[in-house]
């Protein structure tokens, strides 16, 4: 990483949050009063920030609940070694609002935001827990994939050349452009780190040690890769959620809600789509670790094709009835009326290879990088955990050599050992 | 065009310039007045902007002479009833100076901008000619595709991920965000327009009519096209010039200067290139039409591979001394030293195939569009005119269509009937 030229600024009436301040900050907002009922002293707050970046507080009143979310001005994880701009806390409010416009059902409710204290009130999601934990688990989400099939076709679409016209879209990107601390996180660990011997990478040691010297010396594999950082980083297709992993959303049995879009930017739409089905594709190669019986496996299984059918028939449909945007100008379609269905279909095609191959990053990067995933985390036998991971590793890099080769998400499930 | 939503806005001090008041204007800024010497009674003004867009006048003094270029707020070409904004004088301005940063000896030196005025002042070139007429008369320029080749490697190479880093990239990013109005002209006019029957569309008729129309009906070169604009929108590679035709750059013998670069916004590299590289073949095929004898044609046909491996030359010469961005990180070579190599023929391979796409755009729209080129224009039998333009579509579409086959630019210039 090379942050270090970042400095701690934080505002003047920047405070970092306690849960004790955080009961007089909410008293302090009417609004926030009104929704948890009673008075101040009824109300409990705890602090659950699990993550790596931020605090999380739950306070609960007499009659209703709420979170706040405040950013540090480091990396939690790391400490105030490694500086981050509380600017992210103003690009995840800014995302929860565009992707809210579009996806209402499948974000949390937003009730409050002060851009100095880096800080976002929310809805309380309960008894939702983190899908990851879920998955880990054994517990099945019936509508866990379509939902969030819906979530990336809608939240891309309407925020494209598809919808919006040059201005609006232009306006937009300008709005995300300053996010570069978190999009450099991601430019870091993603795509360089787990491809040569940074200091803070770590792996199942020493069963994966050959792998990894291996994934280091492998010329296709590393050029691929860093053709995808260059799409990453000159594809501003639509607004991304940037980080949406399996930690990044939550359900029951039958909600599903995306959270924390600090990553947020304008990039390409398959790097969402392919986050969140390496997430899926990883909870599948940790099973051989965890308890669960065939017919979880099998539903497991089914999830990846799921998600992207959905997003499939939800994009189209988009296409079909809500193109407002000036790409693939109407007037084209007068003398050639089947360009429209070939164009979606092209376009369709480049996602989905964009897809495959921004998944198989994904995947490197939680086996060989910095941050792991409680998947693979969670078994704990490591002759177990490695031959997982060792299997997931092979599958990424077929991923994202071959990607253009795979026509569609049964071929890949096929190589699923 | 849909510019209809733009109004005609000036800032109060706007006054659009004619001969006399030009030379007011340049007396009152003593570093002008020095350059022209004498007193203002001595000074010539003429008004020559034969371009579509602005006010151009060249003052003559007694020891100098400069430029005063002015935007007018519509299209020149069209009247008030095409609005376009004053902000491209800022733009090509903003532009102007970072590529006299990193090619100075290959634009006009800059003497004075005026933002509110939307007008520049610049560097009187002479005996210099618009390349373009240089070519139909049938003149050589010995330097003139090795300048070329280096003005496109370096202004493109020092604006892109290669050598600025995230933050910097941003920035400029930002300043040329909202020059929205010119890129929608090349989004209508080069990607969109030729392609349906578009009411400012013009070509050599009848004689032309069936190909227009098989054009128009030409499912997979449509598919393609639109498949180019989608990049030309979402692609921020580096700072382009945007509008790099043998208009934009003046001669002579052995000098070369790029102008007019007031399209500039960032994207992809291909388009620079691809536009140039398209106005030289628009000069080859025309020579049918002219005079010119069979040595010249063949000192012609060799430009586009010289501009082309000029370009390679020195883009590779940057690559390998001057990346100090942070895309293709040089700790990813430690293990594999080969990656180096590679991914800059990766990177080349690339912007080598967008430029034949985006070059057989440009000469489609440029027969079927709205907006033609003299080196076609000036022949006058239409029966000879035609013939020529038919042959450099038939290029064209195979440039768009088959641009992933060209192994290189001999190939290219193989299928030149």
């Amino acid at each position: 990483m090379t942050n270090a030229a970042l400095k701690l600024v934080t505002p003047p009436n920047y405070v970092a949050l306690d849960t004790s301040s955080v009961i007089t900050y909410v008293a302090g907002i009417k609004s926030l009063s009104a929704i948890l009922g009673g008075s101040q002293k009824d109300w409990t707050s705890r602090e659950v920030g699990d993550g790596n970046l931020n605090l999380v507080f739950i306070i609960e009143g007499s009659t209703g609940a709420l979170v706040v979310k405040q950013a540090l001005p480091y990396v939690r994880l790391v400490g105030e070694s490694w500086p981050l701009p509380l600017s992210r806390a103003h690009f995840e409010y800014q995302a929860l609002v565009e992707q809210s416009f579009h996806a209402a059902a499948i974000v949390p409710k937003l009730y409050h935001h002060d851009h100095d204290m880096a800080l976002t009130v929310m809805e309380y999601l309960s008894p939702h827990i983190i899908l990851r934990k879920g998955l880990i688990a054994g517990t099945l989400y019936p509508n866990m994939a379509r939902d969030l099939g819906i979530f990336l076709a809608r939240t891309l679409f309407f925020t494209s050349d598809l919808y919006l016209n040059p201005v609006q879209k232009r306006e937009k990107i300008s709005s995300y452009l300053t996010n570069t601390a978190m999009c450099k996180i991601s430019e870091d660990l993603i795509f360089d780190e787990p491809y040569y011997n940074a200091p803070l990478n770590k792996h199942t040691s020493p069963q994966l040690d050959g792998f990894a010297a291996k994934i280091r010396a492998d010329l296709p594999l590393k050029l691929a890769v860093q053709e995808l950082k260059h799409k990453f980083m000159n594809a501003p297709e639509a607004l991304l959620h940037g980080d949406l992993h399996t930690g990044s959303v939550m359900v029951t049995a039958d909600d599903t809600r995306v959270i924390d879009p600090e990553f947020a930017f304008f990039g390409p739409m398959g790097f969402d789509i392919g986050a969140i089905l390496a997430n899926l594709f990883m909870a599948i190669f940790s099973q051989d670790g965890h308890k669960n019986d065939k017919a979880y496996k099998d539903w497991l299984n089914q999830q990846p094709q799921i998600l992207w059918d959905e997003f499939v028939s939800q994009f189209s449909a988009l296409w079909e009835t809500r193109t407002s945007g000036e790409i693939y100008n109407t007037r084209l379609y007068e003398d050639s009326p089947a360009l429209k269905v070939q164009a979606l279909q092209m376009r369709l095609d480049t996602i989905w290879q964009d897809a495959l191959g921004f998944a198989g990053c994904k995947i490197i990067r939680r086996i060989l990088g910095l941050a792991h995933v409680e998947d693979f985390e969670s078994i704990e036998n490591p002759d177990i955990r490695a031959a997982c991971e060792e299997k997931a590793l092979i599958f990424a890099r077929r991923l994202i050599t071959e990607r253009h080769a795979f026509a569609d998400i049964k071929t890949v499930l096929k190589i699923i050992p």
